[in-house]
């Protein structure tokens, strides 16, 4: 079970003003969602940093279908890094470009490693590795 | 057609060396691909801090879909952000938690607020907008 | 006088244990310390997105000072904007290198082309921009 | 003596066209120097996502002067640190805000550590840490 633990903080009242502003703005139901997310956020974050631990990311790259030999090569890169890549999600976004998602598993220094093979590959026109988590330890 | 033009650059030695190493660790093919990515992303860059133009971006979330609730909500709001949110791939990453990724077109502002809208929801234990780019100018 | 609100927030257990690891790690007194740091890092963030209200930021350049007609046109560019340009601060990093931060007052978007005059300079070989601000609002 | 290299690269002409365009709002005075600012940027990060060798960061906090025992905490932290921090420049905002920016030099698990101590003081209101370079490697 995951039990939720209730305690007291204190602000500046200023600050305390100011986060109230930002917190309607973005949508949040409360003050206590807000600020978990922004804990989450600042622990992911950790995580990636230290690099020790398997966690999970998104590899985002845009380029022209057109190029065949390229289409090819990123099917054969993404199944030589199977089962670290998990799914793929492509999007035809014109005629001739397409953004492809992976979703990819595994250590840190891996993950960013078939980023940079994705990323490098010629006919790629942007790429973005973003780092999230697998959500465990973030009840 | 895309025509490729070729033109002259000079760097100071001990850069160039630098420069060569990274692109072994990062695996590009030459020099102009390298520089091309670097370009791109900077130009990307800019184009989302103006943020006057179209464009692309990827919202990754990670919650726990036993709330029920939750998953619906996230529909309900992808489906009032139609046709914003091209589409969306859903990853199973325990019994428990899920990564989904929405692909996402709109201007900046208007993304930046269906990211927010997502990511603030009860429920959702991280997530992060990612600026992409549709790709047209970057030929 | 800056009076101090208290109210409660609920965090689910693990999260909790999480953050307090990180407490200790980063060395805060307690919580609240560490929430309030949280809240206006990201209230400065926002500030700076919006770009309304005038702000505070260092401008860090590295270059190699026997290139006299960089000190000069760095001299020249920093009087020209005078007064958004507040102090410098020079350090000699080895016998050529030069670490020199500027601090700079104005909106967000004169800031951002003081910096990029200063960094495009010929001779410069590092520069960064790092948003800060007046702390007026984050009491 | 430091050599200048010169070697062609091949841009398709729209992605050059949006390049030439960057350049000179930027500032810069040619081709050359941009893309040695992009080379140079990028090479930083990975000098800092290595963290192997020595090098050079500034670390910005905003405070409230008034809070007479942080001066002093800062002071003393700041004497601890010696010779890793190498000078700070301090600056009034306003009646009450001050802005310090200090250059500290060493390996960047070291310098994190002592940002992560100066920001945590109770009463700072902001703090950021910048990662530069000793400039040695970017010749």
């Amino acid at each position: 079970m995951n039990d939720i633990v209730r305690f007291g903080i204190s602000l500046p009242k200023g600050l305390l003003r100011n986060f109230d502003r930002l917190i309607s703005i973005k949508g949040y139901a409360n003050r206590s969602e807000a600020i978990r997310d922004l804990l989450r956020e600042h622990l992911v974050e950790q995580e990636w940093e230290k690099g020790e631990k398997e966690t999970v990311a998104t590899i985002s790259i845009v380029y022209d279908h057109r190029k065949r030999e390229l289409a090819n090569t990123l099917i054969s890169l993404q199944h030589q890094h199977h089962p670290s890549i998990l799914s793929v999600l492509h999007t035809h976004l014109d005629e001739h470009n397409c953004l492809e998602v992976a979703v990819v598993k595994g250590k840190p220094k891996k993950i960013k490693k078939i980023a940079d093979k994705l990323i490098s590959t010629k006919g790629v026109k942007f790429g973005k590795l973003t780092p999230a988590t697998l959500g465990k330890d973030l009840n």
